[in-house]
């Protein structure tokens, strides 16, 4: 059994989420493609594989790189790669291996992609700007980028976006379902107007997924779903039970209604959105809220009359973002439940950033 | 030259800042013990042991370990340790190798702690609190701590705090180092009152540690100090030029005055405080904010008619949260400037958190 902190897969939850949306898609007639940043784990991706998965998506070269190695033969870079430094070489390696499509959302950034691709098989698609206002273009602007795509020789088969700003209470997650929808659908209508033969058109965020529209959609790529997290619960997206990830973690420190407990932000990390109702949760005691966390310390308050834990108590916490705790880790420890039976999963992936 | 984005220790900087800091605490009779938490990095630690630190503070009985591994003889366990799993064995056979201290915080855990420990020579300082609420008791609760672990055999040899709640705007340094020195004033003196030899008042944090009053504190154990960051260029305890970590990033996507970075919370870390202008700031741009962080993405904002990056461009980003950044990657890359002269420093303590 590791000493605390560690994070821990419930397999049994593991397996149902990603049956779950497998199931799902396979019912609306969309391909899954699931984002791998979540997990980094080659036992999850062959799961996710088995279960129906097109391939997967990855944000970086080194992401993709660790998954070729583990096996994996159709990628996905959703991201509006610059051939920098020794990508254009990575990539045209990686493209000899396996079957590769990644993102532009710039004719500058095609033009320099297709310079170092040289004749390299790699698909392209074009970035949409849904309502996040991260990367992409507005779907106005998608003919001008993939034209100068196909001008400098690249295969465009497609559009992708990643309605993001759907992460956020009340109507936020519709909203953004709808903007999706509405941006993809201009974005490849006009690229067919413009006679590109549209093959792709993606999507999909765990918040969103099952709100994304079918009629437009022909992929999705949802990530967190596998072991969903304290912001998917507090969103509305997943309920307690979806939860297949937590920290084990010891309470080190008490004083009354308040316990200070072993997990800090190097095994959480410390995202925590506004609207959020903490750095996380507890995962057997939903009405009790970690109200400051620092690297090594999860300082949590419980209401007035709760029983609460003891010093030297083992507690699960629900990671706000389970991305960000995961690549915190070498290894994941999986199993049915906490304990001296679990196996390791190496985090193939953690640390992958380039 | 490694692709972006990657972390670049300015090695000057980083020199300056740790000599700066060891001339204060000479000047001032104070001994310094800078957390290793912040570097995890053998060649800092021998830089700041050169300077003269008496040793190196440490957070988890893994980072002890590693530094031990690495050739440090003297370490302190800032923390209330809880000796469950393999940690008593763990900490028994650091404590045969190197000089050891450790935290407590409860009679509770100073009895584990013995129990644990059986005859090992490790010394022990109870944690007082001064006012950041997260471990550590208050200054009146510290003789029974003290003789709790006295009576189960252990060797008490002080008092330390974390005045954490010093990370804040307006006069949050001034008060907290105004707390710190009244707290630790009064757990030493009641403590040498219940007939304790006390030889360690320690305490310190980067935005506090000039501000300390040199007349109780015995040691300080600041952390950040070393490569500083926005955090504390936006608390008022750095200034650009003392900024000796950053994050070399390329711009990958451009959108009139805003710009996006391929350097994100997964290399960045997620770190945030209210007070704080962004996720952390761009080196050469201080006029520039990053107002959203994605994983992989920073979206930076420019006020209108600044001259903006264009893509491909490489920015330096300044990590709000220095700690948070160096524990996120495998290697530092440490030099005069960015590019092909970088030397690979290991994160020898990288996710070492139990």
């Amino acid at each position: 059994m590791p000493d605390t902190p560690y994070l821990f897969v419930d397999v049994d939850r593991l397996e149902r989420n990603v049956q779950s949306m497998a199931s799902w898609a396979a019912d609306h007639d969309v391909v899954l493609r699931p984002h791998a940043k979540t997990h980094k784990c080659a036992e999850i991706a062959q799961r996710q594989l088995e279960a129906g998965a097109v391939g997967l998506t990855v944000a970086t070269i080194g992401e993709a790189e660790t998954f070729a190695e583990a096996g994996v033969v159709d990628l996905f870079i959703a991201y509006p790669l610059w051939l920098s430094g020794s990508r254009a070489h990575r990539l045209r390696t990686l493209a000899g291996r396996v079957r590769v499509s990644v993102g532009i959302d710039s004719a500058d950034g095609a033009r320099r992609l297709a310079a170092g691709l040289t004749d390299t098989d790699v698909r392209v698609l074009v970035e949409v700007d849904s309502g996040m206002h991260r990367s992409g273009v507005s779907p106005d602007g998608v003919v001008e980028v993939a034209t100068a795509a196909r001008d400098a020789g690249l295969d465009v088969v497609g559009v992708f976006t990643f309605p993001g700003h759907g992460y956020g209470p009340g109507a936020a997650r519709d909203d953004a379902a709808k903007q999706e929808a509405a941006a993809l659908s201009a974005a490849a209508e006009s690229l067919r107007n413009s006679g590109f033969d549209v093959t792709v058109v993606s999507g999909g965020s765990t918040p969103t997924v099952r709100l994304a529209d079918a009629g437009v959609v022909t992929e999705l790529r949802p990530g967190v779903y596998a072991f969903d997290d304290a912001q998917q619960l507090e969103l509305g997206s997943a309920t307690v039970d979806d939860i297949a990830l937590t920290a084990v973690s010891t309470v080190v420190s008490r004083s009354g209604d308040r316990i200070v407990l072993d997990a800090g932000s190097k095994i959480l990390g410390a995202d925590r959105p506004a609207w959020a109702t903490g750095y996380g949760r507890l995962l057997d005691h939903l009405d009790a809220r970690i109200v400051s966390l620092s690297e090594h310390h999860a300082v949590v308050d419980f209401p007035a009359g709760s029983t609460v834990p003891c010093l030297g108590d083992e507690v699960r916490v629900i990671p706000n973002h389970v991305c960000s705790a995961v690549n915190l880790v070498d290894v994941l420890y999986a199993g049915a439940t906490p304990g001296d039976d679990v196996e390791p999963w190496p985090v193939i992936g953690r640390g992958a950033n380039a």
